[in-house]
């Protein structure tokens, strides 16, 4: 008899964006795990603090300190690949023994998170639910007030990592945009939001939802400091009154 | 001292996948607002049924029944521009009055909802808010148990009405995609997921999270039947282990 798995969206940051689900799953869990870099609390687990049991087993999934190997090398790649592997290893001892493991995920557990590599490891194996979040992208635009996508308009997700030709290429073939891993990236994404004629509707967002939040017009941000986690938008919605 | 607009996402069906901020705010609004189609319940009203106050006034705003009007003709733009027109103003009238109202929104309130008409006729001259939600297409791959997009994936939402060829050309280049709209375009849609060589990846999906919910492979669904809001998903994430 083999426990569930439940990946949990706990949404953005905002612990009030949370849906009644998470907080009824969370509060039937086991186990409750979640992922962080190591020596840090991880967002999720604060985020959902108020919901997790006392007496639930708690599983933290560290992130292995990588940042002396550069992304590109194979070196990396496998050391982040068997990081994957222990924590799936971890939390299908969990199952095994029949318990109810619930993986907090911050923002949706399916969309650019990694709680998706525990879910390509076992959902095969093991009964697997998913609780819908609201995105930190959605967070973002809410924070904002900026309405996003309307009717017929395309909205694409851009990673920044891509070649800046490749950005603005792709800039100027969507209505809607949303560039994610900001970082060190920005220079190059203002350089190809300007190629794109897509500058000035430009708006930087920094912590959405959550304490220090930061919305400002990307053309009136005058340094180019950004977090990973920050993302710039992108309006469509070009019939609004 | 006027009052405040607030657009509320209720999430994508079930009713649990309602976030603990929109039925804080739900609780203490004075006017509940929703869309809905003439002669119908609406159904972000359904899904929020249980949080609305017995004692706030309840604002119905009727779509026109336009379906004998075609889309591409300017009566039809007309139409709903003039209903948008006037529920603006019922709500206004409301915010005039000092009271706290509160729109529900299907998914994400700023992502191709109807509440963003209001929004684009009212933000500028109330204090307005925007209470984030699950999306609808979140609640899809969540359902499917589809990891949709990860790491550098690009992701496109596509509505189904670009020409075939556009489609195509579209899903060649990119990871992960959602394809909205689907209704009597279906059979459009398939042909253009086989010339990109995507069909095999193709899921359908029909009232997510809702009773009556259907998740199938594309290739494998016999008919062309579809609802208007059933959606297509091809995920990205394709080094998955």
């Amino acid at each position: 008899m083999s426990g569930r798995l439940i990946g949990v969206g706990v949404g953005p940051g905002d612990p009030e964006l949370i849906t009644l689900k998470a907080v009824r799953v969370l509060a039937g869990a086991d186990v409750v795990a979640h992922f962080a870099k190591a020596g840090r609390a991880g967002t999720g687990r604060t985020i959902a603090a108020q919901h997790v049991p006392p007496d639930a087993e708690e599983l933290a999934l560290w992130f292995p300190v990588t940042t002396e190997i550069a992304k590109h090398e194979p070196a990396y790649r496998d050391a982040i690949s068997s990081f994957y592997d222990s924590a799936a290893a971890a939390v299908a001892a969990r199952l095994e023994a029949g318990r109810v493991v619930a993986v907090i995920c911050e923002g949706d557990p399916l969309f650019y998170g990694s709680f998706m590599h525990l879910h390509a490891r076992l959902a095969a194996r093991y009964p697997t639910e998913i609780v819908a979040g609201v995105s930190g992208m959605a967070g973002s635009w809410s924070a904002a007030g900026l309405p996003i996508a309307q009717g017929d308009d395309v909205f694409t997700v851009l990673p920044a990592t891509l070649a800046e030709c490749e950005l603005a290429r792709r800039l100027r073939e969507t209505d809607a945009i949303v560039i994610m891993k900001l970082g060190r990236n920005l220079p190059k994404v203002r350089r190809a939001l300007a190629q794109a004629g897509r500058l000035c509707d430009a708006i930087y967002v920094e912590r959405a939802t959550m304490p220090g939040a930061a919305v400002i017009a990307l053309a009136d941000k005058v340094d180019d400091g950004a977090p990973y986690f920050a993302i710039v938008l992108v309006p469509g919605f070009e019939q609004r009154p």
